[in-house]
């Protein structure tokens, strides 16, 4: 029987002292503790493709640097996320910025032109500058068939300097899957070229292949979902067809009651084959209630 | 100044009754009985086009009937949905069923084939009668260039006698669209053809038009989200691009802060433009803190 | 194997007649349903005891005539409750009003004396009927040693026709236990008599002993908690320490990740002998995801 | 308007620097980082007097240390909690511990006598350490008259060397508030006492005085809820008569939509007059989304 032992809090202490101590605590914290133990596996386990589902918006709330910094130190094989995370992500490799707001009034901020997402806002002049960017560059995204290809050019056509999602993944050679790209700015400013008479035609379906391959191929995999969403259970689909994950780590404070996938445990993926029967609660796999804006960056700390 | 009324149970009240009461008490029961309002409003303006938005997976938890109705009686105009609603209604229409369960053990589900979603579950040999329902008519969707038209394609094989949200929409002549369909069961049925060599050729953004087009076209616009997701989103940015809705009823338990668009108030909408700012909230807009199996019912029982 | 039964809404549909279409469908729909079926059992078993714990502000949200009907029928032996509730009864017991509102202003509400609780407001002028309830019948409480006796003297002191929970508590003799009574508006009355000068000396533990009593001597057991709080925990306690509840029904939309009691499912209290190991997950006893203002008016419907 | 500054994870970064850069990025990191700066401002301001509210049970999950440090090093002047915490906190100071589980059975666990919070459980013998506490020490008792003197004398009757909440408040002269004293393992074990015939007078209401007048006295005040409860409104009912707080921070993940107490904004305390109506959003209050288990420890760390 493991005690639980009280978290000591030193003076300039470091987060992955943090982390440690809250493994031995109960609550919350210890599934902090938890996760940063499952990581650190998942992380050092050669044989060990890892999956990162991304939803919501977490390059707005300023979560990019981490992001990129786990595909720089190559901890990340695989890259699922949402159109927004993309569009906003473009918006600031083009120069563009989020911006912080404390108090405010959503009809002021139609007005002025802000778009809000939750205490972060960006100008509606964000658009223009994605926009331009499919303009100018339109004829060289023709021969791309498929969104993940269509992904890898934008990252292409960005510069070296820019610190980008999709510029890194580009570089590191890490697939981005995004299902629903159609659901996003990027969507928004693709539809406007179609709709100017423009051409482009990226397949639907034709990414899954090269995922549910890279699933099937994979000796060991190991999955972390930020939010649920498309991301996480376009991961845990192809996870299905293959084999379940060996590794993995939730965090979200969604619901499991209303019975949707975003707040499933990921316990309930075992009965499906999205994750080994043999995988083991708190060891192998934990759900993190938190928002991952607070866990995340405690998480890559304590393993970095 | 409104007084509370507390609620009064007669025996044998009928649902409309008790929403109607809920509307003068307080807390969530209130949001009932102005979301009910609001419904009303939405359903007897003639120049309001309803977009309904139904995320998660509201088929296996026995809501199809209700959402067959509304569109069976004229209420609805567009249909945005996940890919998982889309395939346990085309399991159902193909004669499979969903169950329940009370308790349950995942590792055991997992050698019995049983595909657990909270309470519910399905067999796993499901997707084999949607495999075949695909093998056999593979060839009837080589016309279908974006997905709108595939998923009209299913409807339209499907028998007339069918109860199913694909045939509804298709005798109707009601828009399904789903952005994300590659993340779902079809979607995994569609890679095992292509996987195996067949041919098809699925636009990922040429549907976007004509959501926008009838956004564009709408005088007025109300809008029913069931859960957040894509679905939400997408009609959101179809918004955002044309004018704001007039009307909207959200019912979600996801939570604001994490910032997510699943979780976001609707009020929030109006700084993006996807709301009307003249809008007025819990009047013409109502964010409705519940369970959509147990919200909905009430909701549609109350209008009907 | 239980087959999901869609939801079929009929015109004029009963409330009763949905409850139990809910109980063949899934999520929290399901829950509803079971939740009405223990209700049921709860009731009809005479050799039960019902103890109800109602935390939070429910009497300002509406549901106080619920509430007053469920012990004017019997259902209900015990009731344990927070000083708000009993505070806001009190308040409408002599006559005073609580108030809705849809959109507010906090700093002009506190100019005007509104006191806010969520979507209701009662005017700050209400503490004074109840400072004068207090003054004028200050020396009829010097014979009340402990909570339970001081709370049956208000209802003594009621009139007759006065629709309030302390009124039909006296009336049916049923013990209302409320160990927080400090932390309210009437304990801030009391407070305020204690500090002019007056003398009360109301017994702090005294009160436990009745209700370890009845919790020792009911053959059966069954207990209905809305919202968590001191009521459940106080009701808990008090089974812990005789034997565990048969039956149980708990609505809360609280978590249960930061291991508070009110979040805690009813399962857990097996562990502590707080319910019967031998209790079924949702045919015994089962945990309702849904505010209580939207839950309970379904249930008291149901089975009534 | 200040722009969203992603985070930069550095090797070895001290949780200060983490807690800082939150500060500048979005979302529920925004949150944390606001908090941070909140505390600063209400420990370093000499007329203002800290109310410390904690609800759950803290001590369990290993939150001891945290709270006795920030009582040692003298930045609370009122502790409100829960009889909870009070009980685990006299059961470590007996020599008992709490231990950790992350798979269980509760029915197993009721066999072992193990009672379980969430993933920490303790054995159920620790009670009888605690009865014989309170018998050994019942006539030290008969003097207190209301619960603050109650537990100041459990924290006299402890060791020095006790690393206790109970002793470090004796020991500093901080007053304990504790309304709901009798729902408690505490309360059961002087219900026992009682049961056997012993004597004890503790009044309910007395307490309410001196944290009244302790309220009315503050040139300033600043109030931190971890978790709402009994703890978070016993404080709030105190400054709503006397005056609001200059500063607040709430830790909580309930929501505010049913109407409680525990899950209502800082912000709705100012039309209560609990709040002032001049302190300002997230720059003197902040609302924290998460689970205290995990934001206390990097606001504490951040501070220290």
């Amino acid at each position: 029987m493991d005690r639980i032992k009280p978290i000591k809090i030193t003076k300039d202490m470091k987060i992955s002292e943090l982390v440690s101590e809250m493994e031995e605590a109960g609550f919350g914290a210890r599934k902090i503790g938890q996760a940063s133990e499952i990581m650190k596996k998942m992380f050092s386990d050669s044989a060990c493709t890892v999956f990162l589902g991304v939803a919501g918006a977490m390059v707005p709330a300023g979560m990019k640097e981490i992001l990129i910094d786990m595909i720089k130190e190559d901890k990340i094989s695989v890259f699922v996320t949402t159109g927004a995370n993309l569009t906003h992500d473009l918006a600031e490799a083009l120069g563009e910025s989020h911006y912080a707001c404390d108090v405010w009034d959503d009809v002021d901020f139609s007005k002025k032109g802000f778009d809000r997402i939750h205490n972060v806002f960006m100008k509606n002049t964000t658009y223009e500058k994605i926009e331009r960017f499919f303009e100018e560059n339109w004829e060289k995204f023709q021969n791309c068939k498929n969104i993940t290809s269509f992904l890898r050019k934008i990252g292409e056509l960005l510069l070296k300097e820019e610190n980008s999602l999709l510029r890194i993944c580009y570089e590191k050679n890490i697939p981005i899957f995004c299902p629903s790209i159609a659901d996003s700015g990027i969507g928004l400013m693709v539809w406007g070229r179609l709709a100017a008479g423009k051409k482009l035609s990226i397949d639907a379906f034709e990414d899954m292949k090269s995922l549910i391959d890279i699933a099937w191929n994979s000796k060991k995999k190991g999955v972390i979902y930020l939010g649920g969403g498309v991301p996480k259970n376009f991961i845990q689909q192809s996870l299905q067809f293959s084999t379940g994950a060996d590794y993995g780590i939730q965090i979200t404070v969604d619901r499991p009651e209303p019975g949707g996938s975003s707040g499933a445990p990921l316990e309930e993926g075992i009965s499906w084959g999205k994750l080994k029967p043999t995988a083991k609660r708190n060891s192998d796999y934990a759900d993190v209630f938190c928002d991952a804006t607070i866990a995340l960056p405690l998480l890559w700390a304590s393993v970095k």
